[in-house]
């Protein structure tokens, strides 16, 4: 099925010749127009925004608009691409924005993939713009560009390979234990994975409030004692605060969710049956899970999310992040606060129609979710 | 007239809330074309790109996407407002590259005036366009600006307060001087204002073959004895080669062409009348020319244009970077020669029907005018 999809998908995008277009709200036909838009008319509006820098968003596309950025360091699963490559995906993001949430969208692939030039490069540019979306940026680097980012420009940033997942795991996390009729405090979760994804997912569900987290690197559970954490780990050995070692196993003993934002296949079958009776699998990793449903299931998990389209429990960020960027444009908010992520969490947990372990969230697709979620940006 | 636009531009703007808006080309409303336009499909053609980045012009929105670029120094005729103010004004351009010419173009309004800087930016921007479009950086900062992003960027690079106006007007000389039937040898030419569209017009007149310009800043003619040059103006001395010295008004006796590129009323009446008999006079200055048309005809000019659409004869950069642009994305050309830019202009100059003294230029809302300016470029 893929080898089909890929050959499409590259014909589409040829047929289109890329999948945005730029045009004017209004048609240029007459000289008077012609006045209003451009020359002379324009100066006024200028002038305007010159002598009150505040209207600017009333009288230019600052008020819709966002810019989706990428380095090209951490393309979907693909690696270090760089910034063309990274394109098609910005250009989806982009299109996905506008068609979901009317939000317009404009890609910015960075050919430079040093820190202070990408923040420098990112504020030079943010006058145009009403938010910022960074995308497919690598580990531990996204977090200082985007902590930076958020302190020194006016505008509010969001790294959606963290939260924009970390929303959707809470979501559907929220409705497992619905599911499974459990509280926050007994639950226990592995996390497997310590980069983007995996670190906003943990801190999102320490602050809703779990009480038991443990997250995992290739090197095994991260836990205070390690001698090898950057800091960024040694932030998440704080929220741990895990006595467990040894490999992931043994650590996934008595658990009873799997949280994988790794590598495809790492979850065995066995691993599952040595977790707490009928875990709750999210493998995320894309395009190939840690572990096929199927054989999940048969290991005796009761639920199993993935990234993929083509089979149930869809975790896609695509739940999430149109509906965040509709709520800061709309809202005037400057900075997301983890209490918005948890209230768009928690819009979107509570949208879902007869809930049941192979429906923890809504269609990807159904245009309602937007509403609910840009409503807890405020 | 001028506060009834005003008026209605503001009203304008703010009803569209900003002039542009970003698309996708392709609805998104099931599964399969989710898969084609995002993941997993759009995997494939990231490393289609990957591995052969010569293709990315034909997958992605690099095909036809232009950026133009400020740095809010020199806005209209207004001065150094900064990129907020400057940004109705880009939107503007874009929406005029779409409307006129068929290519998506993206507004950037950069948070720095420094040179280094906005090189830099530009270069880590670059990736997502296919041609770079500089617009309102204040002279003599634009020269270097576009230098350096010519020779370090493999996409072509334009300023147009320079090159399109320079277009422009040698477009409207070669019509007048049929009109006049007088040829380039003979025919002495004053340029007043050495800023951006002042330099760039007479290079381009000199290198079409005239041989004898002046230029003059607001010191008087720019001349190899003066010893207040800067680099820049020190290489129009070399194409001048003039002796006189003086005021406008000693300068312009015996000249018959005045192309004021300056500020508003500077030239008098008695200046025209000491000019050649039936004087050609381009007064450019936006929004107030550098003489009323009426008062110049009075004083026995032949033929007077100006960059205003309620006069006859309007000089418009909208007669140039449209097809410029358009013949570039097209064409695929990596750098604009001299050559190019004179074709452009006779071409503008030979689509004229009915050449008379009030009608030496295309009407700028002719729609025919982009395919032969395009048609210039390769």
């Amino acid at each position: 099925m893929f080898d089909e999809t890929n050959k499409k998908a590259l014909e589409l995008h040829k047929q289109l010749g890329g999948k945005l277009s730029v045009s004017s709200k209004v048609p240029i036909l007459t000289k008077e127009e012609l006045s209003l838009i451009y020359t002379p008319g324009v100066a006024a509006v200028c002038k305007e925004i010159f002598d009150n820098p505040s209207v600017a968003k009333a009288y230019t596309i600052k008020k819709n608009m966002v810019a989706v950025i990428t380095d090209g360091s951490a393309v979907l699963g693909l690696g270090n691409l760089g910034p063309l490559p990274a394109l098609p995906v910005m250009e989806g993001k982009c299109a996905l924005l506008k068609e979901f949430a009317g939000v317009d969208a404009f890609p910015i692939c960075l050919d430079t993939q040093d820190v202070e030039q990408i923040i420098t490069t990112i504020k030079n540019i943010s006058p145009v713009f009403g938010a910022i979306l960074l995308e497919d940026i690598s580990s531990p680097r996204c977090f200082e560009i985007e902590e930076r980012l958020k302190k020194e420009l006016d505008i509010p940033v969001m790294h959606d390979d963290q939260h924009g997942t970390a929303v959707v795991v809470l979501a559907g996390l929220i409705n497992c234990m619905k599911l499974k009729n459990i509280s926050k405090e007994e639950i226990k979760i592995i996390v497997n994975g310590a980069g983007a994804a995996g670190t906003a997912i943990t801190k999102l569900l320490h602050e809703y409030g779990f009480k038991n987290i443990v997250v995992c690197d290739s090197k095994g559970a991260i836990a205070k004692q390690r001698k090898d954490l950057n800091n960024h780990k040694a932030d998440l050995a704080n929220i741990c605060s895990c006595e467990v070692t040894g490999d992931l196993g043994t650590i996934l003993k008595g658990a009873d969710v799997f949280i994988g934002v790794s590598v495809k296949n790492i979850l065995t079958p066995e691993m599952v049956r040595g977790m707490n009776k009928e875990p709750i699998i999210f493998a995320l990793a894309n395009p190939e899970p840690e572990i096929e449903p199927k054989v999940a299931k048969e290991a005796g998990a009761f639920i199993v999310a993935t990234g993929r389209s083509d089979y149930e429990n869809q975790l896609n960020n695509l739940l999430s992040f149109p509906g965040i960027f509709r709520g800061l444009l709309d809202s005037g908010v400057k900075k997301i606060t983890n209490q918005m992520l948890i209230k768009a969490a928690e819009n979107l947990a509570g949208y879902v129609n007869e809930l049941s372990p192979s429906n923890i969230l809504p269609n990807p697709l159904d245009r309602g979710v937007v509403k609910v979620v840009s409503a807890s940006i405020e």
